[in-house]
């Protein structure tokens, strides 16, 4: 028997706590906490008002909470002292039947885990569409997460609880989430091409105009055409997948959106494709629907964001700006394969490229739904952020060179370390870049070139990577590294060289459209978070020639990107495209 | 018409100035403030008289000395206004008939060194043997200095004004350093000899039984015995060569000494050697006069200490302690030649290599004289250091791991950057190798492996290379090291992993002996300067089973060593051999 919002909205505070029993393990406590901040609008609302009474406990309860929960394949299980709902949960997984040597090692992994935490390991063993997780991916997470530090790992623990939570809830309350398993399901069989040499491995990798590549356009243009039904999908000149929904009038102006379908070598599934399933199945509803918009929307599957084949970053949403660079067209694969030939390969016309630029004229704007790639959402439990800007960024590869010598004889003020130079520039970029909002500052590649346990190291090697949310608070960052490198350095008798390898402007969001995508995040009853983006994304050269807007979704596994483990739940994927429905509600409301 | 010490020790001080004129280019106030400093009894302590004159003068009367040089082959060359001294000088270095390219090149050197350091540069183009040094030598000096920190050139240009100094006072005493020239022209023969791949491109490389090693024993073996008048001269069982100058009674006790005619790749002509030919030298000109010791002397090559085709440092002198290890003999070198089948092709008997144990009862001890392979003398101004103690060290490889995220999109405070906590932990071990005398601690390696410029780096891996002259200021260090290791990690949520790979037990000098060293200086009219030694020698062996001392020679170029810049004066060389034969003859008063 399911139950409504309606019943928790006008229950007594015992009532609430029995309606909602079982859904965090032996603790009623969560549920009396939440029967405050009634009444609840949506049902996400009601989720993250149980996981804001958790964040608000004291750790003791927190810890609790925790040990309430029995250990995976454990003793309770042996002795079928389960919960119903873990012992649903565990023999999904397949948990009840482990073979001896498969016991034996979840065996070590509780005591270690426990000997290390202090507490059981517990994971949602049940993913998305309700399947369980393999038992070997389930031992592999355990073995990885036993390497967390304690303080992560507690929150860790915490989340998981959360979304054992969530899936029990949406069982209580009848809830799929539909349009969320589509996206997931998309995300799934899009990631089954992958390169050759990678496939093989198991691992995710699509590069420009590969047959993975071309098999990927392929799928989405045939999923746009036959699934969603938009009114043209074609496949354009430098591999861009276009599908357009036409508004009543197709004349009238467009909303432009997507994202890319390429990846990174042994990256994740979600990472640019997510912005281009969660508008399909926005379309697909609409379609389904018999509704028309009284704007067209045109989705774009851009071909190339990540540069990994071709040194051409935004090849696919540059074409669309008429930033197609033809120099581009000569550079050679690791394989000795030009752009060129590739493109003829796959059968593009690269005569037809300068008109794939888009007239902004005809369009309203551009946004674009993405994975956060980053740990921000994951660690605050909430599904869905803001974007308020693409950060901009600078980049530098630079030397110290200090004066090599004997560990052993040379005197510690006679030194001339370049590597202890660099540790004090490294400690300085980290200060610098925590010292004000919306700013980071990373040295990401640091090397003693050809390093020798009894050498003062002569030179060492480092990289900048500074991103702020304008451009003056990444230059003035920049300016003071700099300067405390030249201070530093001169301090110590060393010198330095300092090359500036990239340099990218903010992209803020349109006020006017960001705006749309809070309203659309407060509809689903959920909090509005605005935060930057640190990483770059097609909004960034669409940015170029109309006003654009992003919105974030929550990456598990502590944000994790451009890696195997980079994840979100299909609630999250639900949510993100009942935020892009709103959006759209929006415009046609506006339109009208 | 030259000039004596009894002639400066009488003179009037305007005498003192007018005799050394011209020793210092246009700077008779040197000459003033060394008068004080009379009687002299040596050329030695005169020379370190007006170094020391010039040490302690305010930076500007160095930097007028400095100024009051002409440039190389500059203006005053070619105007004809150069001192008679520098006429002299940079005539033999050929600086008078440089082709048009040489000059446009020195010119450009010229003008950028001084519009980096504001004063000429200087260098003493008369080398030992009076012989000048070559254009290309020269030039490729000048681009190198170039490149030192403003500082420790200053220092740099006022040694090579020292030198200069002192190659025009051995002219006016009509000194000729003998035994340092005997010294010095062993060395460039012996430098002649290189293994296969290094010999030509120049590089100096004598490896472990290679034809070069073997061709630097029998030309070592032929100097001994043909040259010096050795008594007893072999090559033994694993290559050492062993030169004995019987006592007047051939029973009696000797003195044991020598060090390793191996080199490390692409090293040095002094390091190792410099202690075979001191001895060497003594024995020649004992042999010269008829004179016969009271006591034996054996003279050891040892055939290898650098650990460079096998792992199996010391292997010559551990040979003499009874720590050749049989198991090395089935070590492979790169192209997969056993020690064994080396050692069989060499020609030498593996049967015979326990008899080559010595046996205590029949030493009086062992010493060593070696260049100092640090900056220590050479930023003092001081020929030679009595070592107080060969250090004990320990070493580790280590590594930090946190947690690899994205540049752009993690924000500060939620990294776990492996890097920063590397660089905390690197400026802690130098922050506590300086924290007392006698301790160095280094960083040699630093690499974030597979770092990216874009990726908040998740590992770090680390060397720690510590040592002392005591095992308890080593020992102490560590800990504090490994506490803070640990601390760092837990503040930062990192971890972290630790090897210890080596530990050697400090090998402190026997007092008697070293006392001996002291009083050899203090008859050559030089400081006693005791220092302790950062880098592991023959020494360190030989500890094991008779007291030994060691004495160390400056090495030029702030000391660099294992590199082919390593290098020594011949005048240095002198007071070493000088040394030497003063501590034969302090040990031949003991036993009479």
């Amino acid at each position: 028997m399911t139950i409504t919002l309606d019943q928790l909205n006008a229950a007594s505070q015992a009532e609430f706590t029995q309606l909602l029993d079982g859904t965090y393990e032996h603790s009623p406590w969560i549920a009396v906490q939440a029967w405050d901040q009634r009444p609840f609008t949506s049902l996400a609302q009601l989720k993250l008002a149980l996981v804001d009474a958790v964040r608000q406990a004291p750790r003791e309860a927190q810890l609790a909470l925790i040990r309430a929960h029995p250990e995976l394949a454990g003793k309770a299980m042996l002795s079928k002292t389960l919960t119903a709902e873990s012992t649903h949960e565990q023999g999904k997984a397949g948990l009840s039947d482990c073979t001896p040597a498969e016991f034996a090692r979840i065996h070590q992994l509780n005591a270690d885990y426990n000997a290390k935490f202090g507490f059981p390991f517990i994971l949602a063993v049940r993913g998305p569409r309700g399947l369980g997780l393999a038992k070997p991916e389930i031992i592999a997470t355990f073995a990885r997460r036993l390497d967390n530090p304690p303080d992560f790992e507690l929150a860790e623990a915490l989340r998981n609880i959360h979304r054992i939570a969530e899936i029990r809830l949406n069982d209580k309350f009848g809830h799929s989430p539909d349009l969320g398993n589509l996206v997931w399901d998309w995300a799934e069989q899009l990631g089954s091409h992958s390169d050759a040499g990678y496939a093989e491995r198991g691992e995710l990798t699509v590069t420009y105009l590969t047959d993975a590549h071309q098999a990927c356009a392929r799928q989405l243009a045939g999923w746009m055409r036959d699934d969603c039904g938009f009114d043209e999908v074609s496949i354009d000149a430098v591999g861009n997948v276009v599908g357009i929904y036409h508004g009543s009038d197709p004349q009238a102006q467009r909303l432009l959106t997507g994202s890319h379908y390429d990846t990174v070598r042994n990256g994740g599934k979600y990472d640019g494709r997510l912005g281009i399933f969660a508008p399909m199945a926005c379309v697909r509803e609409l379609q389904r629907q018999g509704r028309c918009l009284p704007f067209g929307l045109e989705v774009v599957g851009f071909a190339e964001e990540e540069g990994q084949r071709y040194k051409a970053t935004f090849l696919g949403s540059g074409a669309l700006t008429g930033h197609f660079d033809a120099a581009w067209l000569d550079q050679q694969d690791a394989d000795g394969i030009t752009m060129r030939e590739a493109m003829a390969q796959a059968g593009l016309s690269i005569d037809a490229i300068p008109a794939l630029r888009r007239d902004p004229a005809r369009y309203l704007g551009f946004v674009e739904v993405h994975i956060e790639q980053g740990p921000v959402l994951n660690a605050l439990d909430l599904p869905l952020g803001i974007v308020t800007s693409i950060n901009g960024s600078v980049r530098y590869v630079g030397e110290i060179i200090g004066m090599a010598s004997h560990a052993g004889t040379t005197p510690m003020a006679s030194r001339r370390d370049a590597a202890t130079a660099a540790a004090e520039l490294a400690l300085y970029v980290e200060k610098r870049g925590g010292s004000e909002e919306n700013l980071v500052a990373t040295v990401g590649m640091l090397e003693v070139p050809g390093g020798s346990i009894n050498v003062v190291p002569g030179r060492c090697k480092f990289s900048l990577d500074i991103r702020a949310t304008t451009d003056a608070v990444r230059d003035a960052c920049a300016a003071d590294i700099v300067h405390e490198l030249q201070a530093l350095c001169e301090r110590r008798g060393v010198h330095y060289r300092l090359e500036e390898t990239m340099r990218a402007a903010a992209a803020p969001s349109a006020p006017a459209w960001q705006q749309r995508w809070e309203r659309a995040v407060e509809a689903l009853g959920l909090p509005v978070f605005r935060m930057p983006s640190g990483a770059g994304h097609d909004a960034m050269k669409l940015h170029e020639i109309m006003p654009q807007a992003m919105l974030f979704v929550r990456g598990l596994n502590a944000g994790i990107s451009h890696n195997p483990l980079e994840a979100i739940t299909n609630d999250d994927a639900e949510l993100c495209a009942r935020a892009f429905q709103n959006l759209l509600d929006q415009l046609a409301t506006e339109f009208s």
